[in-house]
């Protein structure tokens, strides 16, 4: 048994219908719309166009319609998915709600199954996940979580402040996650709850005006302002929400590369076009020394993030933490996905930073992904430390 | 005589006054309205305000309400306005007003003088410069110029199409750069022609969606369709268009770079403070090794720029062409502003990111800086060849 | 059929094998002799122990000794032998005998095979492979082979100059590369000739002194002046010298890669051990946020250099040219190599410029991967030539 | 009184004439010996030529044989003197000795001026300055000095261990700095010690074999074993020692970038000249487009450099402690020399690695610049913790 790179003939079936959807379906919405959706029918209407053409949900199981694909085969599909902002919409794997799912999938009662992840796997309904928090509580450092969930008769109360939750304007339900004991600061103690909308103490503060735009639902702020929700609202074991946090961050953060891989092969495309024909002091562009250089390091680097990603991928699926291989190919590729849409940017000049092509949209769409999902700074910090845990490890006697 | 890197005292006066308006008059405005001003009467107010402040017009002649500057006491007084988005318009020493009242000074006559540059100059009204072209014409390319300006009785005829001419909507004049001899590709014959507003033969397509938005008046797609101007509307000598691009474009590439330094130093203030407030892991942000880094290569980046830039306005105000040190001093500020913006927002995290502070407009305003006034490719191209030309003399018996 | 990861575990025990043989065996020897053995007994010593821990010559089949590896098994058991300068020698696996064994094995007739693949194979004579020339002939451009084969009865003569030739000084016999039709810049028309030492008109003109000095043998300048040779000596077909370049080329470019990989593992750790040891400023080197930050640096090269090669590999292994692949591969390993070893000689400061350890030495090793076995400019340059030709084909209806 | 970059007219001639010496004298020699020169009676010769070329010690007052040039001028003419790797030494400007004089001239007494620093001047001695030491004693921190001087009858006795005391094999005297008062970690208290050669208290331990070679008398390990020195041997203040090391250090950072400014100079110089002359593909190498990069790369960083070390230097002049602009200077040029030395390298390709050339000599000199004087790190660290500390005074009401 050797090392086989040879994705699944099914897989790679899925990869190329859902690279023909996404280019007959998908792009020409997104351009008329500049990469941006806020209509709920056209999220809708391009769903059902990814059902018809069999490509919808390809992450969860046939039980809620999906193809049920491990890691490594959502790493060859989505990537072709992320190749318009939109694919991800159209395929129902668009953050938060492809990572609610396959967290919803590992550890919802049931009940809670029938009753949140059906609806939201055939995308009857939309959800967010209410995690991070203004200063000083959880962002980068998560033991910061300072929401708290308090026992109350049969169920429980959170009081908490949460920012940058995505698609929380219109979501059908909030996973929020909240401190059930211990203090800020201490690791240990946190539990998931499952809110409906509609719940009077989850209040919609602001939506928060953002570089990128395209995640469906904006990034708002909201409130947790005596919210009581019952017993069955808990997901998973009360305190073992850091637990579940990684269960469900490690997998998002490289579901987040795949389909920024996506746009940055995309960004590489429309710029390659323009070197092709675009003439500049006698030459083809793309035949000039300095831009051929940009299309090599394009390249280099959509190569480099793919093999890290692929690593984490087989990690996860083989059931290990992953957390070097993902801290790793998050790092990495978030900012290797920057550089080539900076880069691609920088090749087609003027044009591109008009918005007659995309790559402005792309790089203000990117740049967070430098932040969100850890920091670059959080995740090189891990990185090292657990380097250096090893080596005190092997040294010790 | 030695070398001597204090500044003047009248200079250093003004540098602190200009600082001191624009923290109290123009930061306020600017905040408010998230760095883009699009109401005229907005302008005139700030504007109004440098003038009682005694902070306006400083870089033209005494004759026209200014202070008369040189390159050197620009680089000291441009930094401070460009401290915020709104400062440079405040001063009336945006682009591309500032360029066009710099060339205007050295080659209009008397007569276009009063009528142009007197109002211009006190900011009565505005003006664009029309030079850069769609492909195949005049970008990174100037001698492709293809805009034809023909010999008609009494005047000129100007065909041709111009696109990125920053300010052209509400502009009272248009200075347009057209062929008047020679071929797209031939280095010769190229003349500026004032245009006035209304003309019939200038017709504004569309403003241009862009990356950046803060330019006052956008930036516009503008065509010359049997455009007629009279004889008085040469500007300079016919045929000399070519050398007086060069005279504007190498100061105005360092005007650019001195308002972008200001930018850059903000991004780097508000960076800080964030630094200074936010605790993570324990510990003050600003005293986490890899935070200390990128604050350390802020200071680096801008200090470097801002000398490369003394040295090419000390040569420009000796007289001499500068080619090669604007050159230099542009290419590497250029991307010394983007990586410090760049890293500013990394710092301030996912606030960052978010509209509550302007760090994710600065870094769209600063991106095609890298692009126009000469791409850095098209510059270290530049740079090269008169490295090599130099070296072919020398090495020459 | 998934992607798998998990390596052979035959492989597997095979590279721990080769690590502890490494750590036990070789460094002290390369430790005591500052990376570069120069005398041949050492050699032989190193060779036989190697025969005694069932770790020599893993790359060639069991008929000449060794393990039969393909080139995903290489990765793995290159980079363990890599771990220590010398240990590619012990295992009679350092270039250029590696790669002249892989293409002897593959185009080599019987005859050839037992009189120069079997004792090469077992140590027993070492060779070298007299391909590049100095300017202007074949060096980053290959085609511009100058030195020629001409028929001269029952033979070749062979007459021209090659440069950089390493192991030339003792190798028991040379692969000559040398035109035999067409001109210089021609693609067309090499042959490779098998050519024993002492063939008087072969002449070893000088050992150049390089940067790097591990090699064993050294880089030479050799001269063919009226070298005849007989047609047993042509090796594979007449003209097809470019076609069995690339055959050699593209492994050699991956083990080469393999090999520096595990010189870069070694900084990392030597420099991790520092981290771990040293004081400054009250913290531990390695808990300081800057030197933290070239610790995760070093981690994320190295992973994505590796993730690279394994997919070159595996495209070769499936007898595919894989020359994207390799030359991406090629460009990013050299280059994360590099910064690997640079990274880690800061981490020791004062101590990694002494030979007290060996990260000078390595930098000087590892530098010149830069530019052998293609530059990184030649690769980019043809990276990018394959990323436009591929889009002109899509292209064109 | 404006800024004025025009260096007096007797600086610039003698720039202009230590260039030709250095050319015309220098180079010839530094060639033949690859740059390192070992042998005292060459030292000897190459300083008797530059006396008779008027361009011998440039630095030292008129009553000392020298030009007396401040900081600004020595930026200009030391550029020139390291132009060769031999140019400092034949000028006597080179490292410690060139900062060792520095610090006499300002706190020395006339008697010691007359016994140290009249014959170090003029070349009869040489010196070296005992200042780091092994881990856990003073390197990139200084406060951690554990070397101790001990009052004994009539004079102090020195206990401890330096090592990288650069020149100390053949150094007529060592200035020592020692540990007065406090305990390492505490800040306070170390003087400087005159120590002459032959102390039996002071004991050359070993050559340190480091990656750099061309600093005359090499790096050593010294040992002070109950080395009795009298009370004269005191230079300056007791106790006073940090701040006389903050006095040599910042100008002794400045002309290491000004000697190694000239060696990035020449590095250029050798691959433009390599450039002009290499064809590669049918085109001149330094018409090819990443060559074109590489080339313009040098020259922004030898420009920003230079500038940065300009706005230190004139700092200095004033009298200012100038610590942010030295350390800025310090980080940036000993990163951009660096870089310069790399590309210029990679740009001669395999010449560029072998000894026909000196690339790869300078490489291997400059390298550690980014580790004496403070590591690139240690410097990024105070330039952000004074960043901070002036946000905190401004901040403070």
């Amino acid at each position: 048994m050797a090392v086989d790179l040879e994705p699944d003939p099914v897989v790679a079936d899925l990869a190329r219908r859902t690279a023909d959807f996404v280019r007959e379906v998908v792009i020409p919405v997104e351009e008329r719309g500049g990469g941006v959706v806020r209509d709920d029918s056209e999220r809708v209407r391009l769903q059902r166009a990814a059902k018809e053409a069999g490509v919808f949900a390809p992450h969860v199981g046939p039980e809620f319609g999906g193809h049920g694909l491990d890691m490594r085969a959502r790493a060859v599909v989505f990537e072709e998915a992320g190749y318009s902002l939109l694919g991800p919409l159209a395929l129902n794997i668009a953050a938060p709600d492809e990572g609610n799912m396959h967290m919803l999938e590992l550890i919802a009662t049931e009940e809670q199954k029938r009753r949140y992840l059906a609806p939201l796997a055939a995308g009857e309904i939309r959800s967010c996940f209410a995690m991070t928090e203004p200063a000083p509580g959880a962002g980068s450092d998560p033991a910061a979580l300072s929401t708290r969930a308090a026992r109350v008769g049969g169920g429980w109360r959170i009081d908490g402040r949460k920012w940058f939750i995505t698609g929380a304007d219109g979501a059908g339900f909030a996973i929020c996650m909240a401190r059930t004991s211990g203090d800020p600061g201490d690791p240990g103690g946190a539990t998931m709850f499952l809110v409906d909308a509609g719940n009077p103490g989850m209040k919609l503060v602001r939506h928060i005006d953002t570089l990128d735009e395209s995640l469906y639902g904006g990034h708002l702020e909201v409130l947790f302002d005596g919210c009581v929700v019952p017993d069955e609202a808990v997901l998973g074991e009360v305190d073992e929400g850091f637990r579940y946090a990684q269960v469900r961050l490690g997998p998002a953060r490289m579901t987040h590369c795949m389909r920024w891989l996506g746009i940055a092969r995309r960004a590489q495309d429309i710029a390659v076009g323009r070197a092709a024909e675009r003439e500049l002091f006698g030459s083809r562009l793309g035949d000039l020394g300095m831009v051929q250089q940009m299309i090599a390091d394009n390249e280099i680097d959509i190569a480099a993030a793919r093999g890290l990603v692929l690593q984490a991928c087989w990690e996860l699926d083989q059931g290990r933490s992953a957390s070097q291989a993902t801290s790793i190919a998050k790092t990495f590729s978030a900012e290797a996905i920057w550089r080539v849409v900076d880069r691609s940017l920088q090749i087609c000049g003027a044009l591109g930073v008009s918005g007659d092509v995309l790559l402005g949209r792309f790089l203000r769409e990117v740049r967070p992904f430098r932040i969100y999902d850890g920091p670059s700074e959080a995740h090189r910090w891990a990185i090292a430390r657990r380097v250096m845990r090893r080596h005190d490890k092997a040294a010790r006697p």
